[in-house]
């Protein structure tokens, strides 16, 4: 297996499988002498970890990192940052009644077969665990590119969206309530939702907006490292994700230019912009929004028919703790991830 | 600037401005001994070639390739392939109108602003005329992934949308028409509203989607290399590109696990595919599909605002010949750089 | 800082500082299912470590390696190995005297220069205690690449050099004594040279000669990824390294063709090697084998004039425990490097 | 094949073998507005050219550059640099005698052992022909790292040496014979051995002497991305390359620390500098310098035992237009490759 690091010049590499002693990374290309508030890495991984609230999973990590190096009383000392998280809740046994089934939509069928036996160590590299590091390293990059602001949200939940422009919400709202949506309102429906979902053992997708505000101008190149496009990939590396637009997305393509060109203001910001915040793949100053879209869960509480590895399909009972809709977890995720790409082109 | 080389192990480096001599690239990591159609390269520029239909740009390019190296006898030596397409159609003078000026949503303002001076060959990175040495890498990967099949086509322009699921297409259709659409009734709709548009002097967006099929399970990995994170990459690098979804995309997250989750038959494959052909970041050799949104393109031959160098906004007549909507000639550029992703992980 | 990556398939990654709790690393790309000997690895790090014997310094580390991820129950998982050695030694006591001074052909001077407030944390990237994370990579990489099998020796010390070509002597004689010297009576020789000038609180430089057997045909790359570009910037990456030769190396540039031609035996070996077994950058089945220079260590216990920061030349006696010389050490460190790239080619 | 790239962020891409149309390169990451001085690009290749004196081989190529981009009105636009020489001489016919026969010490046969069938084109790329367009990255790349200067020379042909150091010598006085040697009472000696050399249809190798001054301090990374280890690589990535040493190199193994630390001057400098100009893998500010030992060539005039692809071994007379001493047209490679490597760090 390769493709464990991600970035060019900041780089995060991951280490560590869901049923194994700890997981953890090295993070390369950190200037010297920035300060870095470790209670604020802390408290990101606390948004991204299991049990959290109702409506997540209740499965118990405390998820706290430890660092062996790169960080010294506060400061970045330009060295590589190791990290670690131990696994406090690597028993096997949650998984026993499906050792040797495929569960369908999931990883598991994949794996075994590209890398052979199965292997529950293995296989969970591609377990959302390993995703706790990109909130590590995306806690120390949201330092690095201070003043930039990167603030997601969750803006659907199955049926249920926000129907408000982003510009048209107090997203610092987002934070006060389990779901992560700004709309206080949508939030309580959307909470609702999830719960009956998981009162019916099974799951729903979602989506999460992102927004980037103080952005520099400049950042990004023309041709094949667009920032849109190292987002998009980004985005497209977490777990569950199915899809990525920015600025107008999908819904801009039904628009005519002159309806969707962005008109100058003399300062050189814009009037509207459905542009996203990025023009040729270099940041315009603007805002950068985007939206990323989440399937539902695949692991469900419900009875499923399942492959085993002889070829039968069998109905298998789930069991275990999982999330019943994963967008109100995966919001530090992508902002992790957005911080890693910005800093990775800033440094 | 960097970022000229995409792939890890099948490479393409691109070179060339618009307004230069010739654009043109390097491919390497091909292996020895393929059997190279040299006609098949020629074709594929020719469908993304200015000038072919009535629908698009009447700018002349005739975009002969001419290889360096790499190939002999129609087959590749092992060696990096080295290629040059001459400019022919380099003159300055459609762009004397705008040397001064910012066009709205356009790369020209965020270029200045990252490297200084403004400066035509320069800023001639930013042309989707660099796209055509994607797709002479693209229709050399093509042929080295073979069997895999790979077709894009247009899904839908502006309001127009092809109803049906691709499944239920003939898409060797697809190329009988200007517009590129394999439903023909639909094609005909489109073609019209491209029409409509190019004479008010207007632009509008639309969609591709492309179809892999054929794909040996267990293409890409399961951590930051997701095979569907390098195509969203692949895709957000194209001019105009807004968005990539894959599989069920954005309509799934309004689904429940339950129906969405894809029940195995028993011999691997499965009885439905919102999964897209792809779990857990490796494909699973069921259809690989995904949509790609394509914004309405920024230059028009109507009047518009700008901003000129010294901060005045000024109206500014369009001039030149540009294309009133992107994807038809866009089909192959995403083709190409869908046939880079592939071989890239094949090697 | 960035450059704490080596390699490009089979990646090592390392974090940690001198002065810190631990370092540790990562290994990526490792096939899943080879069998690991964890033993193997300790003895190897056990070979490198201080305190081994009276020759080399006698400062107390047990370098005991604990892995995180990546191996289980002594097989690979195909997952990334990571793995932490913790500091035992790694109080600041024994540098305070040397805190405002920059010692002579010591990292402290660039390092301070280049990034700026000098730290013994930060500093400690430097030390040559960063190598002990390149021994366990190597460790891994050693059992990958097998059967090919590394052996290095001490061939000098100071002015006592090994006459023998390594043909005519027993390699696996090297490890019977502490200066790792196959020739015996030299390596008494040697061992009482090195005693002398620790005595002295001075120290002497040395050269490791390493060899490679049972290389299989064919690995490296005709351009500038030739075998011996990179087997040269792995030991060159080595602290103390000043120089590196294959085969013939500089001696073979008094030679006249005919005399240096390696002719041919019917089977494709060769009468001689002049080439040490690679041709054109790719390994050509005979031996590999090449010599590593490594300076005096630069940290004596004589007094020695030093610079302050404010300028000032002051003269400042030595403290702490240091080798007086490097190579016994660095001969599995050399090991190391070269599995890593052999491993890295190899994958 | 890949390796085909040298750098990181000033990068060299190459294509072309000896055998076919062209041979070229793209060169990315080179800032814009920097004035190009095209006839010093010319220049350097004309230093590299053969035929260019009776001591060289008297092959005709005219080795002209052309650019195809990234560069107008003598000024980079910050755009990827293409360009192309073309093969004046690529005709097979000297050839033909070889064909079925692998040359001792040639690449040919390890060649041949790992891409398969034997394949002139191909196997070009082990023809010191590539190395024309590592001048042309090179030449630009000097121009970039101004006002460091690098002065290569040779300083020694088989048994003849130049005694002096290089402080002591003119170097200026390198380009006033054909050997390129700044002692010129050695110069002549070593012009007439390679004459007689050559007269006997016999080749012999020699050392090139490296020369860089006006080096800022901090240039090079501390762990694996060293200067030296980075430079080392660079050279022996030149063919007939066996060996590279800097400073003090494997005569400073002999040395005790006390004599070879390199005492400071209160400014910082040092009053010795068998550092050689790097210290802990970063410029210390004197001048860096280093040898590098090339092999006596291996394709001789003379009559030559050789192996059959059949496995025979027969006798074979060479022909063709060969360099008796590979040095001269090495001097202007080597320090191409030198700016190469220091501006892939300074930028």
């Amino acid at each position: 297996m390769s493709g464990n690091t991600f970035g060019n010049n900041f780089t995060l590499t991951t280490f560590g499988e869901s049923h194994g002693e700890a997981i953890g990374g090295v993070i390369d290309g950190c200037p010297a002498g920035l300060s870095i508030d470790l209670d604020l890495i802390q408290s990101e991984l606390d948004r991204r970890k299991p049990g959290q609230s109702k409506i997540v999973t209740q499965r118990k990590e405390s998820d706290k990192v430890h660092f062996f190096s790169g960080i010294y009383n506060s400061k970045t000392t330009g060295t590589p940052i190791g990290f670690m998280i131990p696994n406090e809740n690597n028993k096997s046994v949650d998984y026993d009644h499906i050792k040797d089934v495929f569960r369908p939509s999931h990883a598991d069928y994949t794996y075994h077969k590209k890398y052979g036996n199965r292997d529950f160590r293995g296989g969970g590299r591609s377990s959302a665990r390993e995703t706790a590091c990109r909130v590590v390293g995306g806690a120390i990059a949201k330092q690095i590119i201070n003043p930039i602001s990167i603030q997601a949200f969750v803006s659907s939940v199955g049926n249920i969206s926000v129907s408000s422009h982003y510009t048209d919400l107090n997203l610092d709202l987002s934070e006060s309530n389990d779901v992560r949506c700004p709309d206080l309102e949508v939030a309580i429906q959307m909470e609702t939702l999830i719960k009956e979902v998981k009162k019916k053992g099974d799951t729903v997708g979602g989506i999460i907006t992102c927004v980037i505000k103080n952005v520099p101008i400049g950042i990004g190149n023309p041709v094949f490292d667009r920032l849109e496009a190292q987002l998009a990939k980004a985005m497209l590396s977490i777990n569950a994700c199915k899809g990525f637009e920015f600025g107008s997305g999908f819904e801009g393509t039904k628009m005519f230019g002159s309806d969707h060109n962005d008109y100058f203001n003399s300062d050189g910001t814009t009037k509207t912009n459905f542009s996203g915040g990025i023009q040729g793949g270099i940041s315009n100053g603007m805002d950068i929004y985007f939206r990323v879209a989440f399937k539902p869960v695949a692991t469900l509480l419900k009875s499923q028919p399942m492959l085993t590895i002889s070829g039968e399909i069998i109905e298998v009972a789930g069991r275990g703790r999982h999330d019943a809709c994963v967008v109100p977890r995966a919001v530090p995720i992508v902002e992790a991830m957005t911080a890693l790409v910005l800093a990775d082109f800033m440094i």
